[in-house]
């Protein structure tokens, strides 16, 4: 059953599973729980969900991937970027705190699961290659200044509202007043330690005399110290009394079973969300699984990613979750701290489950300005505005792409912001190849080689025009190689022969060879005859079926030295 | 003030107007004018409007393109795609034969008015070429076919509704049991002698020695034959007593002033309609005057176009029409008739406006039966299936793309129709760059020419692998390129140099070049150096503005030829 291990690749790893995996997994996933405790409470706030979603959107799923998804190092569960993109979109179908507004979040995540599941078994995971990486950069860069932004609430102690940017620091600002200065100092103290441990407690360690992987663990439990640290603070001094807002009441339970509504109503108001939630969480999970398997010389067969992702979703949908995906940071700790299967995904889930089970009275006193703090640390290393000024410099195209995707999530928010950079990117590359070069060429003399007229010193004919066509003919730049034909041969009054030089011509679609006829009937009636010379194998494969090649004044030369000698003669 | 008679066309043909162009021009507007008033009618009654409306559509359009269009012979006014279009768009916001119907017209003509407008001012005439060839014959004949199903109602004097095919079909057999035979009889007549006229008619006119201006006159004039014998016919037998619809009352008036309703609401609700009847209308229009220019050897400047199709839908707006384009067949007359300048446009709506100021009441007893009938000879020349044919032979993609918006264009409606066509040909185009042709190429013994390991015999060395990448590199195969160079490399144990032969790469943008950096660096790991060979001028130059040539472990040669003389020795 050689299919049958594709579909479930736990079968072919499970079967060489031994000791020293067994060790390293158990390892990795203590270090991985620790961080993902916080982590995962986190999010689901930052999502608008009651803390306890973000352990459950962490315990099924990761099961369900480690059965089904390929990369050995990748952890699913609730990540920054969908977890804001999930805010933004329940969040127009139902209040933030409701009951309707929690499964809205399961019915999001079951829709995007279903998504991906389909798109995995119609082999449809290429789509992703069509977001372009800079706009995927300045996504995640914007979305990152649109998180941090979400959470200073939390470190002010003031409720404010909203989905962009302006409406944010708006909100923001209307409530300054409100401000709580218990909480500012428990918010600013946290990130402000939370960025020392990021950056200044490795060198201490080492200096300590520690070994670089416990260095590595101390300085990934930060965000557990501040947690314990601050809640032990809240409940000494009591200052929930005080207006420090914290986490409070969170039931002791293993996932519920739930069910998301699965109404008409509902599912068309979360319908592009659900597709534009589904395609951002595969390519981010898609990148970091290959990074990380790059290394290790292992290799992701996309579309199973699909399914594993997509199944791990609908997972998150019957128990309590929200969209989840394969995350950069809780990966790149599962990966240093030595994991080497999925089974360590496995006991990263047996370990949040005990947390959901035992832990939860603990995290009462917890401020929620704590985990603001977390969450505005992680996610202002993801913010990198370097992608600007690198294509500018390389491609003032990307750049424009870049900037629009940038400014229109931040002012108009993440679902138009991702939208337009996915339209922008390929109107821009439709628009170029709408408007190829075609250079005229001729021969560098004494060789059998032709160049650009403008660039090298060429002999030319004048009876005879060769042009070379940068490009690929296709319905976008059809008429455009007609306008330039027409152009340039009336700059030419001794012409007797065209030749379409070809050897950049990758396709010829029906659309251009509609042109091609209109071109060869118009240089006809003139008495100039169109010739082409180097065209590829498949183009002339498929110029061959049609009657074009029958119709055609002139000839079809295998080099445009042949066609030259020929013409010349 | 050279600028300004690029922008009033008038003013470059209207110095040169003399007395021969005159009479052309005369002669032109008058048969124009007898062909026009049926067919104006018609149209109206297709758009679900007043039979007047088309009228008044074609006076004050004509001029404003008279003055501001490009082309010498594109007769305006309304066009049968358009009008079904016009009526699937307003259906949806209003009742057929209300007053807000009407109104909802005349917004949907500035709306496009203006898009198409200000698609001039900003030079995006080029647009137009994202739509493909075949796409856009699949889909006028789909249209055709439902403009024709559309009109059976009439002819089989029944009420009946829809805008899909089966949506009409179905509605017609629900109440096939009103069919009214004498409106039968009068339809088919009308349609047969139509068709007659069209194929039996010349032949027989040639025989009695009528010149063959004079028979392509008669040819034209054969609806306004079948709108007097049928109107005269139902006059004396009173047979709208007998249950035939007529045509009624209608006002006679020259074009009153109306005012669009530019309520938010209605416009957000017509946005998408008015697009594509601006695009389609836009696309059907210059390729009538680009086909007729070039018999004349004059140029259609594409943007002014669009800036004299705008101001004719504006005009038609306060009017008392709906939206407008070049027509195909009125534009054929036109010119064949001919008219030497715009200035034929203008005496035709002088003729129009005549119609509608006095012969209005002899219109009175004109059934529609003949009307539809005149619609359905009209629209069946449109329709031509055969374009499946020759895509099937050509390319299986170009196919997919015509058939599935054939098929949606008749079940689902005009709007997804052409929405998806737009939307397939692009994907389609897409999806084939995204896996671009790799081919491992060696050298042709004796000769500096590189080809195809598979389909040439070629010398080739176990330490050097060359691959011709037959697509510009970018965002959509930036990822295909990195796998296969990956999975080539693989295969080639004694590997020391991989060289891109870059004579097909038209562009590498900034996600590409990510992808070589990567590629680049992966080799290097493993000891292996990369090279270009033949890279463009254009693409040289963009390289040279980033990291990527520096980091680079191996170098860029002119030729391929030269590269490996270089890395042979």
């Amino acid at each position: 059953m050689p299919n049958f291990a594709k579909y479930f690749p736990i079968l072919s790893w499970g079967r060489e599973y031994n000791k020293a995996a067994l060790t390293n997994d158990l390892v990795a996933a203590l270090i991985v729980t620790i961080m993902l405790i916080p982590q995962s409470l986190a999010y689901a706030l930052l999502a608008g969900l009651p803390p306890e979603a973000g352990l459950y959107a962490s315990i099924l799923p990761i099961m369900f991937y480690a059965v089904l998804g390929t990369s050995r190092t990748l952890a699913v569960g609730p990540v920054a970027v969908v977890s804001l993109m999930t805010a933004a979109a329940i969040g127009q179908v139902a209040e933030a705190g409701t009951a309707g507004y929690a499964i809205a979040a399961l019915t999001l995540a079951g829709m995007s699961g279903a998504m991906l599941l389909v798109m995995g078994i119609f082999r449809l995971g290429f789509l992703a290659n069509f977001l372009s990486h800079p706009v995927i950069a300045g996504f995640i860069t914007a979305s990152g200044v649109l998180i941090a932004a979400s959470q200073l609430k939390h470190v002010l102690g003031i409720d404010a509202q909203g989905h962009t940017l302006l409406e944010l620091l708006g909100s923001i600002f209307t409530y300054l007043g409100d401000t709580n200065w218990i909480t500012v100092v428990i918010g600013v103290l946290s990130v402000a330690f939370l960025f020392w441990v990021r950056k200044g407690l490795k060198p201490v360690l080492i200096a300590l005399g520690l070994g670089p992987r416990m260095v590595d663990i101390f300085a990934k439990a930060g965000p557990v110290a501040a947690v314990i640290a601050t809640t032990v603070v809240v409940w000494l001094f009591e200052l929930d009394g005080a207006g420090v807002k914290v986490v409070g009441f969170v039931p002791q339970s293993l996932p519920p079973f739930t069910m998301p509504d699965l109404s008409l109503e509902l599912m068309s108001a979360l319908f592009m969300p659900a597709v534009l939630i589904s395609v951002i969480g595969f390519v981010e999970s898609i990148s970091v699984a290959q990074t990380l398997a790059a290394k290790k010389r292992q290799r992701i067969d996309p579309n199973q990613e699909l399914i594993g992702l997509g199944a791990a979703n609908i997972a998150a949908a019957f128990t309590g979750g929200y969209p989840v995906t394969g995350g950069f940071s809780r990966s790149v700790v599962n990966f240093d701290a030595g994991a080497q299967t999925p089974a360590a995904g496995a006991y990263t889930a047996v370990g949040l489950a005990i947390a959901a089970l035992f832990l939860t009275p603990l995290i009462y006193f917890l401020p929620k300005a704590t985990l603001a703090a977390t969450i505005i640390v992680a996610v202002l290393s993801l913010v990198d505005f370097s992608i600007l000024r690198k294509t500018w410099a390389y491609s003032k195209a990307d750049f424009a792409a870049v900037a629009s995707t940038i400014l229109i999530t931040l002012l108009l928010g993440v679902e138009l912001g991702v939208t337009t950079g996915v339209a922008l990117s390929i109107l821009i590359h439709l628009y170029k190849s709408s408007r190829p070069h075609i250079a005229v060429v001729g021969r560098i003399e004494g060789t059998e080689h032709f160049r650009n007229v403008n660039r090298h010193h060429v002999e030319t004919n004048p009876e005879i025009l060769t042009l070379r066509v940068d490009e690929s003919l296709y319905f976008a730049n059809a008429r455009f190689l007609e306008d330039t034909v027409y152009d340039m041969v009336a700059k030419c009054p001794k012409l007797r022969h065209v030749i379409l030089l070809c050897s950049a011509v990758n396709e010829i679609d029906y659309s251009a060879l509609e042109s091609l006829e209109a071109i060869n009937e118009r240089l006809a009636a003139s008495d100039v005859k169109l010739h082409l010379s180097e065209v590829k194998g498949p183009v002339m494969d498929s110029l061959e079926t049609g009657h074009f090649l029958k119709n055609m004044s002139g000839q079809v030369f295998l080099s445009q030295h042949l066609a030259i000698k020929h013409l010349h003669s």
